[in-house]
């Protein structure tokens, strides 16, 4: 991994890291366009409510408490003993995966269930010590999965500690993406709390040494491979088509005309910056390709890739100029669908928010997770995963250095199978599936595969243009769910101390 | 729990919890006489290495490392992918344990298997800090059993990764009394680590709410009720004879000719420190009462508590002064059996090592095990359990406060059935079995009960005394083991990447 943009401000080397790594953590307060659905279940408003929990579990020098958000909805559920739907929360405000999570809204009440989602410390609200949270390393000090993970087993436990019938409720971890990780984790690291985990679109091997770092570019060149004639042919050929044209004052000029940027391009750095953000815009486009109109990273049409391949379907012979007109036309699909933008913005998905600097530091301690690029297998200019470069741009920006081996180390790599009912949902055209369990490891450590699903589609609202697999997958886990919540009524009724 | 003996020193309060509440860790550094056993097996020694380890797994901001301490011992090992025996230490000097655990010495062969014996950070020469590790609760606050069973893990990683022929090898933990909760909990926390554990004589339950407290102290009553007539009754009585005959100048000097102690008693302070001294001796004489001459905490007879009950058979018609001669007789028993000691000297137990400050620190933070006493259902006086007290205790000497509920939020109290391969193994003479798992949980969570063994006897050498029980029981850890690693064999067969 090659610092190749040289930018210098940390929020820069922030954007330039996470541009290339971490692309389905950008950009994730987008305003939520309430959708039919949506709207039939606005009686479900979940409840606000807070845990003063401990700021360092695993340490007792650090005695102070923070106050952790969740929100609450108990509408559909049975008393005494219904089941307990627990988000994971991750790397974001809490009411936005609340909002995102239309599965959980749409079986709680075939289940009977209660539904909680629980905010991921350091983000949303939920800061442990409040705007100071992230004003040094040591503050940052206490945010780690460990810590969240114990959250959530304190959350719950005090949950069937004070609320009435709740007591023996058997709780399920649900979660997406990195939240999808910790719903995982939390079943193996804490199986006495939950009885199972649904962990969709979960990467929990997009660590060093257990795929290919290539992957991840791979499945998105293929997405745009199969959504038009030579879309992943002339994007692969975009990159050279912008270091040429960009060599001059003129050409420079036109692409930023070209494109509508809001900036002009300048120099060198700038060319750099725009093919980042280019380049973060295809994998943006292989997390949300979902079959329907929808806003979960921006406001785009059905099958959005299809659309952008419609301007990229040149022959050979098309020219430079050519060619990134066709380009400019595919990145105002993603940008500009709803034709409300009068200009792009190259640093857009670089918000420097709370929620964008915690998922920062985490990817510099723990969540080290190496991605590739070959030119040859991707439609990307070749680049390396570079440890060392990476290490040192972290001690750069916070002091610290990840340890590349501890998430292995700590949540078992490729080893899990002695662990149980977890299920592992992945979507064949999500670029995160690369990282994800992708095949059957026992009979209660599960994989479904949805072909046509990007990410965590399975999580979300049902929409009638939902392909046949999502349906399946859906059904299939409630069908687990049920399962589990059998098995665990059981055991309580054999063992009535439990 | 009250604070009756009212003493100010910290190493004083510390005798004072630790007698109540913490005897199976007192003296734990006494010399050990090599038995013929031992001496057949001096071509066994073990080499001793170490790994350098982060002080804070848990944490980036401290990125210190320190020097754990393991000792090795590769001589009956198959290689390539023969298994390892891997004892996981507990609060005191690794080479104490390994001198103590024969068990592992002896099925080495038979196994094939290398022995490692890791030292548990703060104890022994594996001082994060070196000697300022224990200079105050900073420097202290990563003693945890997290961090330890994070050391573990990294450690036997780095063996896998750097020994030749260990890569494929499976890890089978092996430990007695804390050390057999952290081989437990280590199968739980990570089970790809370990493919099994032997916990001996581990109180997991020992813990706020899951047992009662004054089960321990019933123990020790049943084993010198059954010891001898009497024996238990008598004992009852000579709290009150030692308040009675103490009351006056005379009878003080009395007590302290008696019972030859080093310090004549003064006041009532002295009485109740002798008082308590005198009920950690009954305690440590259930904990050792082994059916051969052996030396663990002292050296002493076969079947020590039959020895003191002879001189504890009075009937209900002694004065409290000859009940006294014959509790002092009981006391020579355990402190003089060799004979060499020219004086009883009542704060022996209370060494000041750093061993013995750490488990305190420990039970200050997550080790917190309510004990009581009521004086009927056992021999003692009645003392209740407090946790407020025992807490306030603890922020005057560390700063800091127990947490009564973590231990059984990270490690699942009684709800542990969804675990796999761990034996439990428990004497019924030994009072820590009221707090360890007696009966099985499931096909692979099972109980070895000895009825005839005391504080972790099948650990030890095999000697010609030896009950069936301990035989069987042996024998049984081992065919588990067996199986253990043929099925671990089996799947790396199977899927020869792992």
């Amino acid at each position: 991994f090659k610092y190749k943009l040289g930018l210098i401000t940390p929020e820069s080397n922030l954007r330039a890291v996470i541009s290339k790594h971490h692309s389905w953590h950008t950009a994730r307060y987008p305003v939520i366009t309430p959708t039919p659905k949506q709207a039939l279940l606005t009686g479900l408003h979940p409840h606000h409510f807070s845990l003063m929990t401990s700021i360092d579990h695993f340490g007792f020098l650090e005695d102070g408490t923070f106050k952790q958000r969740y929100l609450l909805s108990d509408k559909y559920w049975q008393q005494p003993g219904g089941p307990i739907l627990f988000y994971t929360g991750n790397e974001g405000d809490i009411t936005w995966f609340c909002n995102n999570t239309g599965f959980m809204w749409e079986i709680a009440e075939e289940l009977g269930a209660m539904l909680v989602f629980a905010e991921h410390r350091y983000y949303g609200e939920s800061l442990p010590f409040g705007q100071d949270s992230y004003s040094d390393s040591k503050h940052l000090n206490y945010l780690t999965s460990e810590q969240a993970l114990a959250d959530f087993a304190v959350l719950i436990q005090n949950l069937k500690g004070t609320l009435p019938g709740a007591q023996h409720s058997p709780v399920i971890a649900v979660g997406g993406s990195y939240g999808g990780m910790l719903s995982a984790w939390f079943r193996m690291k804490y199986p006495h709390v939950v009885v199972g985990a649904l962990a969709s679109s979960a990467p929990i091997w997009q660590f060093p040494g257990m795929v290919p770092c290539g992957d991840f570019y791979k499945t998105v060149t293929q997405d745009f491979a199969k959504s038009g004639i030579n879309c992943d042919a002339n994007i692969r050929k975009s990159w050279k088509a912008v270091n040429n044209v960009s060599s001059s004052a003129s050409g420079l000029q036109w692409l930023s005309e070209e494109f509508s940027l809001c900036a002009p391009l300048k120099n060198k750095n700038d060319v750099l910056t725009f093919k980042s953000w280019l380049q973060e815009t295809w994998v943006n486009l292989a997390m949300v390709d979902y079959p329907y109109e929808a806003n979960f990273l921006q406001p785009l049409p059905r099958w959005p890739i299809q659309v952008v391949c419609k301007y990229l379907s040149f022959d050979s012979t098309v020219s430079d100029y050519q060619l990134l007109q066709g380009v400019a036309q595919a990145a105002k699909v993603y940008y500009n669908y709803t034709g409300s933008s009068p200009c792009l913005n190259t640093s857009q998905t670089a918000t420097s928010s709370l929620g964008y600097l915690g998922w920062f530091y985490q990817a510099c301690t723990e969540m080290v997770m190496p991605m590739c690029t070959d030119g040859v297998q991707d439609m990307f200019e070749p680049e390396e995963w570079n440890f060392q470069a990476f290490s040192d741009e972290c001690k750069a920006m916070f002091g610290i250095r990840p340890r590349a081996d501890w998430a292995g180390t700590v949540y078992g790599g490729k080893e899990i199978s002695s662990h149980s009912n977890i299920i592992f949902s992945n979507g064949g055209l999500d670029p995160w599936s690369s990282g994800g369990v992708t095949s059957n490891i026992s009979h209660s450590l599960v994989s479904i595969m949805i072909p046509d699903g990007a990410h965590h589609l399975d999580l979300r609202y049902s929409n009638d243009l939902d392909p046949p697999s999502v349906r399946a997958a859906r059904a299939l886990e409630v069908k687990y769910f049920q399962e589990w919540i059998k098995k665990a009524k059981k055991t309580h009724r054999a063992a009535p101390t439990g």
